[in-house]
């Protein structure tokens, strides 16, 4: 599927929603388990949410329309987020990002990008060429990639206690497939 | 983490929400995608939450409690819910399976179940010896198996459209894990 601005929308728009529906009042046994030692909790997932909205996505976008590939993407902790994330409730957390993505499509909205502007080409410091399309598709990704990981984090509880359903439950033998972005 | 029957139903009543945060008029390019050739659309996958409801979980809790291990539980299509899914829209499918989960969380509670309700055992008629708790943990893992399912569906359509950053996408490296229970 080609990336379609409005559709990509329509995903990014619904990610608080979907958080807020999935963690928001769940039991403290869920929403503070991980996988084990350096993996990250739901509320750990939300901060960096949140903490990727304020440093990666907007910023990286506006950095291509104002410097293209002239220079690359500043770079960007991948665990900044935990700083973040300590202090805060998880309550606190989901608005925070709520407000922040909401601002973060009031803003490229207003951009009024045309087919031209998708094309504009930057510079991932990593990844190498890139352009803001690819930037865009990647940011919706990421939200599924994170509640990929939610789900699996979450299931991981009860591997034990579904006994022989183990075999039928898939999300159980996701062993995880990469780090985020 | 052991089955505890409050947590379980704390994730299992937001599961409808869930789905109606991600799902419910996100444009069809979204809902009508899969991974290819005898795979599953976002739709179908409400469709076979709506059928698992309606055959799978609470009649399987309810023949252990009524017939213990002395009979299998009935068999069960894994491909019930496609018939249902042809005629209906999303938007309904999504309202009937909130329905039909608000009954069985009804249904569940009111059966007040203690510790030795858990441990009853009741035989799955392919994985064998099963206990009441092992269902109702699977039954929540099931939940997140599909959510699982939906943001790599969704995600593959991007697959592409990433370009360099398919890399540090975890869920486009997901190639599915089991058939669902």
């Amino acid at each position: 599927m080609e990336f379609n601005l409005d559709n990509a929308l329509a995903l990014l728009a619904r990610t608080p929603s979907v958080l807020t529906a999935l963690l928001r009042d769940l039991p403290d046994a869920w929403t503070t388990c991980n996988e084990g030692d350096n993996t990250w909790t739901p509320k750990d997932v939300v901060a960096h949410y949140l903490y990727t909205e304020q440093v990666n996505w907007i910023p990286r976008a506006r950095h291509i329309l104002e410097h293209g590939d002239g220079q690359p993407f500043p770079p960007f902790k991948r665990s900044g987020h935990l700083a973040e994330s300590e202090p805060k409730s998880l309550a606190n957390l989901l608005d925070e990002f709520a407000a922040a993505r909401s601002a973060s499509i009031a803003e490229l909205r207003s951009w009024k990008l045309g087919p031209a502007d998708l094309e504009r080409r930057g510079q991932h410091p990593a990844l190498g060429p890139t352009t803001l399309s690819q930037l865009l598709a990647a940011w919706t990704v990421h939200d599924l990639t994170h509640l990929h990981q939610l789900t699996r984090v979450l299931a991981l509880q009860y591997a034990e206690a579904v006994g022989p359903f183990k075999k039928f439950l898939g999300v159980l033998h996701c062993a995880g497939h990469s780090a985020p972005a």
